[in-house]
């Protein structure tokens, strides 16, 4: 069982909530906590047993719903905790082990790929109801894993299948395009955009030329929530690979896609083991 | 102030614990805990200032002894959490930020340059007592630096001098002989050492010598503790660097130098802020 | 077009190669040359253009069969070079790009899937011909991209599946099984394996759970050709993650294929665009 | 011996050196050559032995003066190649292997303490005339190293020390002030500075603080040459570390510390040997 909670900080918060699970006699397998002292706001992941249990970490292809436990406890969990915390905390016991997700693509292919083989597989962590592309090229690798694909080239269309959907997140994986402001808000931290370069370094269009053109010998991605700020949103992950003068900036682009594949992976897995949480305009990642 | 435990695990303890510092109107600033399974075993480390007080990250070059707290909680707090924790618990509040370190070296300069500069800019976090080394080519370097230099060829002479100091822990800074048993026995778990390679790949003489022949893509350095069993101690920390067909062995000597410098002192970092627990033949690293 | 050149090494070599280029006004992109001191042995690799051609890095999935060039040249080339190399060296004029490559598995699915997912997008670099299997599980992955599977689990059906074929690589793409030296020696520095450790460490079976019980603080993988001697292999590539306490070993598991796919992708890149040459049992790769 | 050349591209170049390297009986140790194709310029470095000479890859704490050719070798080479080169070729042959450094400081000393330990133990490559602060605190580890300081605040002053001294190259130590105009013009391309950042993101003053408000994942470090436009030189080297959530600015600056060391030290040692070329704006590095 996981719980994520967010709240105001003030002392006394772990003593009561560790004191709520010594009383419902769950073991803490695994505690992550942090304070934003700036924000005054408090973060913690927990992962749980009932003591007793046969231990085992939870993999992300097992079913995490705590089927072991019995089934009043989350629901006594959540009920207990929200007396005792402060005023407005965000408390999820038990989180829905599948988000469900849409993925946008424009041409490129690596990082659906990734996507597609890891649903098909089950090693995700979440459900992939279907693709939306600006370009039929990437209709046939969808097909091939029996995923839907809308071709959509208007953002009022991309909307309607969304809405449809109802989609927990929303992947840009190289889409390509930038959403409206109307877009963004209506999936607030919602939308996961894999950028090409080590933002913020050689923000907006054509990271690789800039960086060819700067003579960098590094080359990154970053997977970020998508604010209306270009960008500019919460960075979830970054990686960098060396790069040298030897580097055309099409052997850059080759060489970045690897890490926007496994950037983007890494920033989904942590996403969807409830590992990632927003504070303002940054994350707080209990890896 | 920190506070570091280390006991049988049980439910609860984590209550236990933070209800102790909430009594204390202590705030939690950073806490983290590991239960070893397998061998059912509590760890965690807690960094705390009292309610009210302004915040600081405790920095290794502060006064981290916790002037700032009155003077009885560290004591009441010891008191409380022995009463609470489970027999044979190891608490340490407030460790003292202080650890005398003896360095042991012989001819290579790089790990004794690297602690006696940052001993010198107060920024190792440790005190180097004095320096013993085989061979009297580091002398000038230790003098430079007004540390005490001893030339001890004969262990029962090494012996000799540290039980003049009484360090905490002795740091073989590429001392490359072997300790006997009955010296690793005198300081358990308080003799860390550098190895030049990625244990347990080339453990053993002439690591590199090693790595070369069998053509290797990546040489490393391994900190670990020293145990009776040669570089068969737990690990704290570990690099690796690049390496390619076109490095000889004295190249891969020189580069291996860099790291072993700098996972060093990554190591001796952890260990003098209190990040390192020893759990059998590992280490919990809570970085 | 690409040569690639090994001999016995002696004073000017490289002039008689550069003033052949130079007789038949090719632009040297590219040159890479490596001398084995201790085998007196001499590696070369040029990336050639015609004078006064448009410049273009060769990508992998571009023709580099030299169209561009007068179709004479190759050959002369290849005459010329035979006439003042050493005798018995191997010179190949624009090797062919397109490698032919069967890939061996067992049931892990991640190796396999990249390889299908650059190959369906021609970035692999070279022509899959068909997938052997020794369990059915990934049959139907390979039916999604048309790939022709074979169920074999003795190795003299595999061997006869292999004979049929006639590949120039086998890719062990997490085999788990170890070939016999017959089968070994019918495809000499032609059969890739991918080794779930940062080799030598962790050499035969279950090397994710030697890491787990040794507490090592990095994990990796090791690209490497396959001879007789089991994991002993020249090895083209390796790299390796970061882990911690924390990790179970089915974590490791988990972090690893991450490392498995990319280093074993790295390998076959460099392989399969003539950058790989093996010197006794070591590799020269020119990255 | 080392060779370094640098000229317009043209049919034949690796011809013609390698041909009068054959005529003087050297072997080629190692070659690396590039062509930047924009700027149609040529870039070279050998490493060469006289045919029948012991072996021995040049070490920096080594005489690479080429004690062991005859004197009349690198005059003779230097005159043909001038014949046959393009006009205004940049050759060097046999580069004096002692460069002569003024070290530029402030307050923080790790990357003065780095260079002096190096330089005090013959590993630097490089010859240090003195060190040049605007502050005080520094002068103590120098005199402890034998090395002259001087406190200089106004430029004027520190150009005119710099004008006792003639040095090659000027490094800024963490500097942390612009030089004018005036001053770089005096030494083109031979002024390096260590940028706590991983340019071009976060470039101008106070990076750690503007990488903890944007919340990367990484931090970087960035040796370059000085030249008129604030931290727009070309970048040597470049290297990052990761971060999280839980890092202060302090804990960022820090960190950042170590990588500045390590840089900058990578970057002397490239450019001690020799093994960097400005290509506009932009290196061409032979690592």
């Amino acid at each position: 069982m996981i719980i994520v909670i967010q709240c105001r900080d003030r002392v006394g918060l772990v003593a009561a909530i560790a004191g709520i699970l010594a009383e419902e006699q769950l073991n803490i397998v695994s505690m992550r906590e942090h304070v934003g002292k700036a924000e005054n706001r408090f973060f913690m992941r927990l992962e749980l047993e009932q003591a007793g249990q046969p231990v085992g970490h939870p993999e992300p292809e097992q079913d995490r719903s705590g089927a072991s436990l019995q089934e009043s406890v989350p629901a006594r969990l959540q009920e207990k905790m929200k007396t005792l915390l402060p005023e407005g905390a965000l408390i999820a016991v038990n989180p829905l082990p599948e988000k469900k997700v849409v993925v946008l693509v424009s041409k490129e292919y690596h990082c659906l790929a990734d996507i597609l083989v890891r649903h098909y597989f089950k090693t995700l962590g979440a459900s992939v109801q279907c693709v939306i592309g600006n370009h039929t090229i990437l209709k046939d690798i969808c097909r091939r894993f029996d995923m839907p694909f809308y071709l959509a080239e208007q953002e009022s269309r991309i909307m309607e299948i969304l809405s449809g959907h109802r989609p927990d997140y929303i992947i840009l994986a190289k889409f390509m395009r930038i959403l409206s402001p109307a877009a963004v808000s209506a999936f607030p931290m919602r939308i996961i955009n894999i950028h090409h370069s080590f933002l913020p370094a050689f923000a907006g269009a054509h990271p690789y030329r800039q960086a060819f053109s700067r003579g960098v010998k590094l080359i990154g991605a970053t997977a970020h929530f998508v604010t209306d700020q270009l960008d500019e949103g919460p960075i979830i992950a970054q990686e960098i690979i060396p790069v040298n003068h030897s580097f055309t900036p099409s052997d850059m682009i080759r060489a970045g896609k690897e890490i926007e594949t496994s950037v983007l992976a890494k920033a989904l897995g942590l996403l969807f083991e409830d590992r990632v949480f927003v504070c303002r305009n940054k994350t707080v990642v209990f890896e």
